[in-house]
């Protein structure tokens, strides 16, 4: 679905946004103001970049797990689709305050499974009303397209490695974790659990050694309206520290922020980045 | 099987040790001086702790990937049966220098999976009429067993977290990664690959918090004559430096050395010890 860019058209109703960290809800914001949509935000303390107060839209700021103030919020603002743009940082789970309505959906959850902790949740919005829609609406174009995105692109022995990640990946999937994992030689090296990105593949050099292979996909049958993974300018930045050569993203379901400035940075690395599907 | 002490008995074959790393090539050689077992010793260069060479066994070293010369020395003192003894870090894998004999083994490998690796490895001595007999030949008692190890047993959330632990540590196995991972409320917050369990448990503490609940397990349907997952005094220490509570291993394919200071040690610091199966 593509919106039209704001030169006109039949206005459109407000989109209510669940903010969490990074850029996104940032570049999220921008596209609104292009396509002249009305978002309403809630944003998460300690989390959400306070830049977001400055783009020109209501912000109201929460603890994570205070469920029932989103809804309060976005119920007086007349919202009736959200979407979550942006992750939380798995640690911060440990920190969760949340209120009577937060406590009502974790109470049923038998372990704290992303999916299932955010279908539940999705579940609460869809029961006040509000349907939760991709956080790619307003920005179809950010997900990586298939095939090679740089000048580079990956060798026969590479290309086994990407393929090594994948089966891994998917063997994983079940699990919960491991959307990032890096392989050399056909060695998984580093595998993400809650560290991050970036602390994964920083690691893959530190014990795996230069020329590792990036593998970056999402979890088998991954809902999109959920937080997808995603790469940025600081993705490869992190791989130029950490001598890695490749990066293989799964097209259509990850995220590639900046695109020029990231693969701008990735040829200048003689990085190679591919969608992989 | 159990040998005798030593104390007289017929005098028993020779028995060829491939050393690895860590201590215990060195405790495996106080049990055969203790039951006056004659063994050669092929020792790894950078793997292997020198101190071998005090123990008053014969020590051949070479590098890794010479599987040439084990053969070569093992045939010239008459060795019929062997054991792989330590584990040898993954990193180094990468620093392969094989001969022509380990370049014929390597060379019909799809991927250096341990598994795989070890077994073509355990086919060509077969080939050569030398047998791999479990490192624990001369020590079966050094196996975890099962139950409660420690004065505190674990608490009905942490009995939690250790099923948690185990679900994803099966799921994992067949990647041939996750010997080790670390659970904190219902969350995976660490799982090994490369880097080793101290490794991922300092990262647990780090990015999940106090009271990590590390699993640590054979893989599913492994070869108990290969390197087995071990823990020791140093795991309790890192334990204690991450704040980790629990240490729930699987009985049987763990071997728990200096069992006696190992528990001693979680007592003093009230952490859990449980054999799991």
């Amino acid at each position: 679905m593509t919106i039209g860019t704001g030169d006109s058209v039949a206005p459109v109703d407000p989109v209510g946004m669940i903010a969490g960290n990074g850029s996104f809800p940032l570049i999220f914001l921008e596209a609104a103001q292009k396509a002249g949509i009305r978002v309403v935000v809630v944003a998460h303390e300690g989390e959400t970049d306070p830049a977001i107060e400055t783009m020109g839209f209501p912000v109201r700021w929460i603890r994570l797990g205070q469920v029932g103030a989103i809804f309060d919020t976005f119920h007086k603002n007349g919202i009736s689709r959200a979407a979550f743009v942006g992750g939380v940082r798995k640690p911060r789970l440990f920190d969760l305050r949340p209120d009577w309505k937060g406590m009502m959906i974790l109470g049923r959850l038998s372990r704290y499974h992303d999916d299932e902790a955010l279908r539940a949740l999705a579940d609460e919005f869809e029961k006040e009303g509000i349907t939760i829609v991709p956080s790619t609406l307003l920005l179809p174009d950010l997900a990586a397209p298939v095939g090679p995105l740089t000048r580079r692109k990956p060798t026969a022995s590479e290309e086994a490695d990407i393929r090594v990640g994948i089966d891994v990946a998917r063997i994983l999937g079940p699990a919960d974790i491991g959307q990032c994992l890096v392989v050399r030689e056909k060695v998984v090296v580093a595998v993400e659990a809650i560290e991050g990105t970036d602390e994964t593949i920083r690691r893959a050099g530190r014990f795996g050694g230069e020329g590792g292979v990036v593998v970056k996909m999402a979890k088998p049958g991954q809902d999109l309206r959920f937080d997808l993974p995603s790469v940025g300018p600081e993705t490869i930045r992190v791989m130029m520290e950490a001598k890695a050569r490749v990066l293989a993203v799964e097209a259509g379901k990850t995220l590639l922020f900046s695109r020029e400035e990231t693969l701008g940075l990735a040829d200048s690395a003689d990085i190679a980045v591919v969608g992989i599907e």
